[in-house]
């Protein structure tokens, strides 16, 4: 193990054991961890041969929450209502028995386009030109009666979002947040990786999976047609090689697609739900918004990953089947690992990334350990 | 075992010889079984050392279908209307988006009320003052979004049914039932235990667990934020302890809320659902009433349980996670191990409470088991 | 193992290899596959003692799909319309709350009448005189709510198709489907197996058990009122014998009940399937019809069948817990192991239906296998 590295404040020691204690019992394991309490930055963590507290690595689905918090700054000004149909924004959006669907809906996973109905992406498509993207979903059916399901949109909330964006603002999601969110904060998460950030880019690493792991995986029965769509596409490998979907490709990272592209650090990630906060900085949204997306929309069954599941709008919240944080907290996990979240009632914002690769996929079991110690020493100090 | 004790019609034997091969099999069990059949009671038994035929005990959440009994007679009489929206006879229930929450949604566990969404009630606001604790739930917004979600209203139901009693009839719940329904019938079911019958309460003792099953109980994930909510609501210890919320407070005893609170014997929950009976020698309501509450509002996965779980208008429904009775049953099991129920079909009303507390909550698996053997016997003669 | 017998077109030989290995595996297994890519039957395969190539059996609710097919032809021609109310069709179905259930409910499993409430239908209610299984049940009200649920209408739903049928055209649905879709096919495949076919018909056979399979018969949990309601709703054995509800009784194979009565091969089962898709040389309905019936309309917790389950209007819809074909795949499997589907995407039709009865009921895992296999082929082709 390499030493923990990085500033902590008295009353989070307990986190500070915690990570500790995970880092001696896993020689490859890596991990950054930092955590907002009540205005200061308290924990600010990294620990293991592969990350230090600079270093910016890919969060897969983690994205998905920087790019809900975009939304609630256009929620917060007007620009978007989550109670409007999508189609009062994007007219083409209507076809096809589409014109109810709130915006509410498409963030929540209850649209029915979590994948083309026919052929994949092109890498384009959802990288430097994903309102064409856009166009080939706004023209199809739903795959599921509008009401009758809801289920992970894992690559495609993020062209519906970056589209609603290009209609609302004229910009680009990743635009958006570059001017209004992240360059205003220096904050250490990029949706586009730019050139003079490379250095300190650290590859992704597949899982380190133990013998009965891989049979684990060899045995799982094949998914069904759904997910495979879901999962399947992109017209690019769906590995983390130079050309597959994830950032470890350098035109992924350049692009930051919002849906799981973004890079960075915990560090950075903790920064930007700080400002979600009531002891935020510089207010991303009002209370009220954030409370409303941290409202409960979907729950149930997922028809895509086929676990139940709960999402508020674009926010992946508290559930049993992850139990992070507080109730009214909201935030995204990622394939990697990775987690971040905001709890207001705690006024706590955590960011948290992990190296390599964990299986399965989604938050690391680590991180929901660590946000319940974090809650423990909020709630005493 | 103590030798079984009371009078047994001569077709429900085999329901006496499967309860008493419990008793045998296991020394530290005790209980009371007692089965109405078409307006006779034909099973009135008690077993094991703790329980005589006229003791009292606490029965936790089967309380919750006595008080579905009281809201069956508002219901019949006119003064409560299912399909109405609460606000209709609650006027500060209609804010934050609760205006169009019927009572039929409300009593089936889907308004999103399921806890505080911050801070906890004061022993006050369940017992004595609930009128102050409904006050907070009407002022605050659904936990979930109305139509996304259901979830066992472990604690809230009963503070949200006071308040609809007092709308509607002016006198609380437990004096309703207390005058119009207990005291008619002089039945051995208590929301709220009068002193005189102080010498007769039975405190609830703790599950006795195996070392497996205290390991099992040590190994259980986390539970999520809200969960934690609906089962630490109350400022006052979760236990059996006589300042816990448990009817070995005397307080809760002596108040009887309608979610937790009942005391009785299981003689005076078949009495109670006998008059919910076609058999009825004084019908509580009509069959169409118990018919119409007893239909299925709420079926899938529970938000708070995170079980598949089933509800009618206040009553707990058959279902495959506990298939107590016949199409058309109705009743509600407590986390004691206990069970109640009318299965109009089989004209059988059933009442089922064992001591100690059993593991895990929720109706003991005998109870089923007992259910089973009492509507065969009831179908035969 | 009997060798497979039957043409196979070159690049389907993976397929027929997995089929043959399957033979070798288990002497005791025969099966029937056939399948259509591109308007050409490319397997015709028998193989194992008991079935030939044509060999008629019963396949239980693979029949639903056929029926599902007679309903795309009455929508096609505009005589139905999913959207519109079943009381539009059927004025005594309002009765009781059902007034708003539409068509597309309906046969999505939504009505909420998928067992009597009371009683059992007479043998002759779900055969000869179906229209009095009918008005029995539009006499009834719904079991859930509607909206609240679906849940597999295992016997009912063809009662009510039939009713459907009925009213639009003026005929049986059998007749509808003998004179409009099976007679100029020439399909081998009967909803009514006239007496001349008699002597191809090879009696349906019980599960072989292992001693484990028998024991974890035996352990399952008793299944809740629903439950039996829907899987005891005939008033005649629920076995296989001459006087039972299979098609092993004789009247029942002459009556040809469209839930569950369906006598065939698999060949006459693919055929039916391939005038469902793009490459139809008959078509049964234009390809918007079956995209729409295809489209999910009913998913998540099943009520009665107590799993995850997704259905469209009649058909059982590709799924995580059967994930038997592509996107857009719609087909029905049936008790003893036996499923038929169309594929439009893959172009392909595929039948297959194994002997003895399989366990447990549904779809035969190999034929998720072999399915696979064959979209494989397909696609490289």
């Amino acid at each position: 193990m390499t030493a923990l590295d990085g500033p902590v404040d008295d009353r989070f020691e307990p986190v500070q054991r915690l990570f500790a204690s995970y880092l001696e019992a896993d020689p490859a394991y890596s991990a950054q961890l930092a955590i907002w309490h009540r205005g200061r930055l308290v924990v600010d963590l990294a620990g293991g041969a592969a990350l230090r507290r600079d270093s910016l690595t890919g969060v897969f689905s983690v994205t998905k929450g920087v790019a809900g918090l975009v939304m609630a700054t256009l929620i917060a000004t007007g620009e978007l209502d989550l109670a409007l149909p999508v189609a009062q924004y994007w007219p083409e959006f209507a076809s096809r028995g589409k014109d109810a669907i709130t915006v509410g809906d498409l963030l929540a996973h209850r649209a029915g386009l979590p994948a083309l109905a026919g052929g994949t992406f092109g890498l384009d498509e959802i990288l430097e030109a994903s309102d064409r993207g856009a166009a080939r979903l706004a023209r199809q059916a739903p795959i599921w009666t509008p009401g009758s399901a809801f289920g992970y949109h894992a690559l495609t909330i993020g062209i519906l979002m970056e589209e609603l964006v290009r209609r609302v603002t004229g910009r680009t999601l990743q635009a958006v947040y570059e001017q209004d969110i992240r360059a205003p904060r220096n904050a250490d998460f990029f949706l586009g990786l730019p050139a003079g950030e490379e250095s300190r880019y650290v590859p992704l690493a597949p899982a380190i999976l133990s013998a009965e792991q891989e049979r684990e995986v060899a045995a799982r029965p094949p998914i069904d047609a759904l997910a495979s769509a879901v999962f399947n596409n992109v017209d690019a490998p769906e590995d983390l090689s130079e050309r597959g979907t994830s950032t470890n490709n350098p035109r992924v990272r350049r692009a930051g697609p919002s849906a799981i592209g973004g890079v960075g650090s915990a560090r950075g990630l903790a920064t930007l739900y700080a400002d979600a906060l009531p002891s935020a900085q510089r207010p991303l949204a009002s209370a009220d918004v954030f409370a409303d997306m941290a409202t409960q929309r979907s729950w149930g069954q997922d028809r895509v990953l086929d676990v139940p599941n709960c999402f508020g709008a674009v926010f992946l919240l508290p559930q049993p089947r992850m139990p992070y944080g507080g109730l009214g907290a909201f935030g995204h996990d990622g394939a990697a690992g990775a987690l971040a979240f905001a709890d207001p009632k705690a006024d706590l914002a955590f960011g948290y990334i992990p190296w390599p690769r964990q299986h399965p996929g989604g938050a690391d079991y680590r991180s929901v350990q660590l946000a319940r110690a974090a809650a423990e020493c909020a709630h005493e100090s």
